[in-house]
């Protein structure tokens, strides 16, 4: 695997961890740090593993940009910085393996971005998440469009508008991460959800995931004209006539995905 | 009123019945079915009936698509069989009653897709939820489509990707069914809510949920250029007249409609 | 300040409180009402005032149209009404203040779809919200646009068929309020969040508000090509350098904006 500076990398089984390593700047992502994590999830999205793992080293899971590696650019400087930052929350979303976010403490702006974009979060019971741009001079813009779509209207306006933390309780029954358990349960809280989410066909499973991705926040009609092709393709392949085939006869399905 | 084969149909006064009632095969959906579902929907829509209820018979609400039917398939008669199922999905939501899903057991894939596109649904404290085809080989593509639209996005990915149920109480706390209520109490609770929403005006209530489908799911000014303009238009009814006229008046309306 | 005859306008620090004073028609939305609800919206909208709240004189916090003013209109003139209706809806939420609705009583209809319209809203426990078209001959369409937005789809859809209210609690587990106090408690918890949602840099704030419901409702891709290039653009601003300047020098920022 490639040498990083700023990121861990390490594949246990079918799943890769990448441990975002920069605890001294409360893993805050400079340009570097985010063109590491872009290669990384880039790696491990063409490796053969079914899961990734995004978790923080030290006592804070992601700060968010590193406000030193932004205060003296200028315009062109900063939209190539964001359009890196971008380019890591969409690959989150597109690489066919599941990705949970592993959240053991706060998590603000890009990092709060980066649990939302997360198809999975596991959050232990001492993690916050906030938007804090909006009590300081530049508002968090692009972390409000996934966290948006992960907790309702009125809700996003709150964490936007003050810029105060939540905590981990109230993600939860916001739907910004899946479980909240005990600090001390946490990795094995990630590893039962990862565990129950990567079973099955690789294969159908990354096509699935992506269809996800390409449907939401769709008109309901454009999202059956995706969806219903996607399907009828998927039928054909040899993982889905396996499946049904493993149904029918009764017995364990062997994936030739 | 039709004979069909796979489901039954009964009307008791303004409520049309229809239950699915392929209990050995736990009320999957073969062609032959969905395309009887279709017939019923579109003859119940057709009617003077103001709800529609839709139940199934047997230990489970339905499993889904038929894998015996799907199995042997190429892609163009995998398509048309996506398409009537769709379809069914569609028309659920363009009549003009209230479709209430009346969910005593498990509701899976397919199954689950028919009580997201339900208007309303009532659960008995044992069903349960799941879109299994994330742990199979034939992905869930357009049931994550209603579901998607029902329930957050984290929940949304933990239920399609894990294919693993929820019971009726995650159901109601994510927002995919209004009521849960113990097995026994099941029909009161549906006959309640529905007796609740087919109130008022017939005409007025039928133009106001299909405009509320339309209006979803897009940008709120485009969702306001269509409730604008319906709204003008039906301001200009009998029945709005009249019910306008009897608040003012302070008398109960008679609906022309 | 304008003066005005259906409404209160009470400039207190930098908040501006605007109220609905036509209790004996509990609040009810006539034409002029609402034209002078958009005249001091535009106003407060062009002072330096940091933030509006939005309240009703009397028991009800608004009951929606005005009937009275409705009945005898031709299409052309509802349309009309229709309009200045959403122009406030819009208003509401383009103004670059924070603009939270104080919730004492019952909110319906068109008073409903005021507190869905502001950025944040606080309900005291005696509230109520309904979108009582759906029992009546006049489908509440436009008042359904932005509760669709802030709760579930299930929930809209008993909200806007059944007609009927939901407590104050419920509106909070639904996302359409922001917090439930004890009545008494009204004023206090109104001025406390919003006092956390007005800290930071005015300008950048107002440009985070409109930012957010541009890019709200559309699929993820769309939303970031709008949020990138505005948080690219606004790192330029004086108020961002400032932000970003006293951060890293551990000091408090003096917003030049």
């Amino acid at each position: 695997m490639t040498e990083y500076e700023h990121i861990l990398v390490k594949r246990d089984g079918d799943t890769v961890t990448i441990t975002m390593n920069r605890a001294a700047r409360r893993n805050s992502l400079s340009e570097e740090h985010l063109r590491e994590l872009v290669a990384a999830f880039r790696e491990a999205g063409q490796s053969d593993a079914t899961g990734i793992v995004l978790a923080g080293a030290g006592p804070v899971f992601s700060a968010g940009h590193d406000f030193g590696d932004v205060a003296g650019r200028d315009l062109a400087g900063t939209r190539e910085l964001l359009q890196v930052c971008t380019e890591l929350m969409k690959l989150v979303q597109s690489v066919p393996q599941v990705v949970i976010a592993r959240v053991h403490g706060l998590a603000t702006a890009a990092g709060c971005q980066l649990v939302a974009s997360c198809d999975l979060a596991v959050a232990a019971e001492s993690a916050g998440f906030a938007l804090p741009g909006g009590k300081g001079g530049w508002f968090c813009h692009t972390p409000a469009v996934p966290v948006a779509r992960a907790v309702g209207r009125k809700r996003l306006m709150e964490l936007a508008l003050t810029g105060d933390p939540i905590d981990a309780a109230t993600a939860l029954e916001w739907g910004l991460v899946n479980r909240v358990v005990p600090d001390e349960q946490l990795d094995e809280a990630v590893a039962e959800l990862l565990g129950r989410a990567t079973r099955g066909s690789r294969a159908s499973k990354g096509l699935g995931k992506v269809t996800l991705y390409a449907q939401l926040d769709r008109p309901e009609a454009d999202a059956y004209a995706i969806a219903l092709e996607v399907m009828a393709a998927a039928s054909q392949t040899a993982d889905a006539k396996e499946g049904m085939a493993a149904f029918l006869e009764k017995r364990k399905p062997e994936w030739p995905g």
